[in-house]
């Protein structure tokens, strides 16, 4: 088969769509033929050398994918050949098939194309995982997320809206702020003219977000505090993880949280029931078109280099696919 | 009636046993006869002027009592005049009398003195609020509390050793180190002598710790950190709380989360379910003997200001009371 093949750390230019080797399904997974791949940030960290792939999983880039069930593994009766998917991938979703346990797959809504399909296995696990599942965002809540027109931003703020949360959100340009008012947002605060700690507290009538979901990391860790309700929870998902300055008393008068995660490195157990949850929780949503897939660009996996570019440079509205 | 008065910030022999104006039971409270009064650290820092009384508290000192049931106020149905009781107060333990919530009442457990009961509230509550109810210490994981025969310490121990944690705690003599032995600890370690992270990654085969109670603040967070095991829950509860170094990358690397709370703070909704948990999950502990108070001295409430000495000098193993 064809995929994407790269040796880390490389420019985007260096990655070329070339033969290797055929995966199959093993014991407990399905085989899929990729129609589109979802891009992600941690793809081009990958590429960069800055993402190192955990050892049992696929060197190949890609964490998400949708297509069509072409074969099953042991012990698989959950799926069928022919089922139209998309998945949550342990890596090798830039390619035209991918191995992938049973249990990180979801059936495609019926109303999304494959390459919607392909743009939501990240973003709904990542969401549902940080801010659905322990001490979960609950209806009435204030939520904060930053960049809210981000692959994550734009699926994280339409799923609070959707379960009732208020949204505020920041962006950095003025098109964007638009962007995620439509998108539903109630509030989104240019950042580069506005200092965002001011605007959530004003918003707020000085009571501060509920939830924050970062993807900045160390420089919005002391602000992400001051703007903090009582009894709220931070969660960074990316973004600078070098060291900051964690302001232990602001915290504590607040009763807040202050977590880190990634998606990736969860074992096998927590991505069953993390995909598991967002069929229960997410698809319903998006079956009735209350959370859509936000996309900016869909481009040929051919050219996955140009694809790596747009999220190099901060350009994408929503997320950027790869056709297959 | 008499009162411990004091008017911060003050040193211990300022406190004095004098006559004050007497408290009386407003509508959903209960008047409490104290027999008994713990001291906590949060009195010494109030008393020294570093831990300012929320403005709807009392201005006296104390934060725990036993005693007995002297008058009703409106609407309170759930107690009765002569109950023997003991409660977690805001403020306005070091006295003859005090009125309190009846909500943060709990009965006195038949097997303890007053003396006994007067020196739970506090620590069960700490610990019950941190480490028992939102991502709650779960039976078969490692706990690790520092400064485990301090009051909370001693508490926190028995309690995640009843529930079937597997407990390491730190102290810093040979003799705190056999106390903590004793009371139920799997490993203790002598800070003084020994690195606890490399101490506690030992005894866990690299696994770290699930859960860590840390009263050390701000010099214990990078090497909690590095010693919490994956999806770990480091709570801060006191200590130094000037701002400190947040390894992001490390805690990422651990899906960990850091919380900094304190239970004076918090409004009364959240004090009655609070004692309402602990009332169903830990009384029963304490009814069977699984879990004891721990009492270093009882001295007469006249003598508060030796009792502050005790704790501002760290000699105490266990809590101090004040019999009144």
């Amino acid at each position: 088969m064809k995929a994407i093949v790269v040796r880390a750390p490389a420019s985007a230019e260096d990655m070329r769509w070339s033969e290797t080797s055929a995966p199959s399904a093993g014991p407990g997974e399905v085989l899929v033929e990729i129609k589109a791949s979802g891009v992600n940030n941690a793809d081009v960290l990958q590429r960069q050398g800055a993402y190192p792939v955990p050892s049992h999983d696929s060197p190949l880039l890609g964490l998400e994918c949708a297509g069509v069930v072409r074969a099953l593994g042991e012990g698989v009766t959950e799926w069928s050949v022919g089922d139209e998917v998309c998945a949550l991938l342990n890596g090798g979703g830039y390619a035209e098939a991918v191995a992938v346990p049973a249990t990180q797959v979801l059936p495609k809504p019926a109303a999304l194309t494959f390459e919607e399909a392909a743009a939501l296995p990240e973003a709904a696990c990542t969401v549902v995982s940080n801010i659905g599942m322990t001490s979960p965002l609950r209806s009435g809540e204030t939520f904060l997320v930053h960049g809210g027109t981000s692959g994550i931003g734009s699926f994280a703020l339409q799923w609070a809206k959707a379960i009732g949360a208020r949204v505020l959100t920041t962006a950095g340009t003025p098109e964007k702020v638009a962007r995620a008012l439509d998108l539903g947002a109630d509030v989104a605060v240019n950042y580069r003219e506005e200092d965002f700690v001011a605007a959530v507290l004003d918003a707020t009538a000085g009571h501060g977000a509920d939830v924050i979901l970062d993807v900045v990391g160390a420089a919005y860790l002391d602000r992400n505090i001051h703007c903090l309700a009582q009894d709220g929870r931070i969660v960074m998902i990316g973004g600078d993880v070098s060291p900051a300055r964690l302001d232990i008393a602001a915290l504590m008068a607040r009763r807040g949280s202050v977590s880190a995660t990634t998606l990736r490195a969860r074992g096998h157990a927590q991505k069953a029931r993390i995909v598991s949850t967002v069929r229960a929780e997410v698809w319903p949503l998006v079956e009735r078109g209350a959370v859509r897939p936000v996309i900016d660009t869909v481009l040929p996996i051919a050219q996955a280099s140009r694809a790596h570019r747009i999220l190099e440079e901060g350009r994408a509205v929503g997320k950027v696919v790869l056709a297959v």
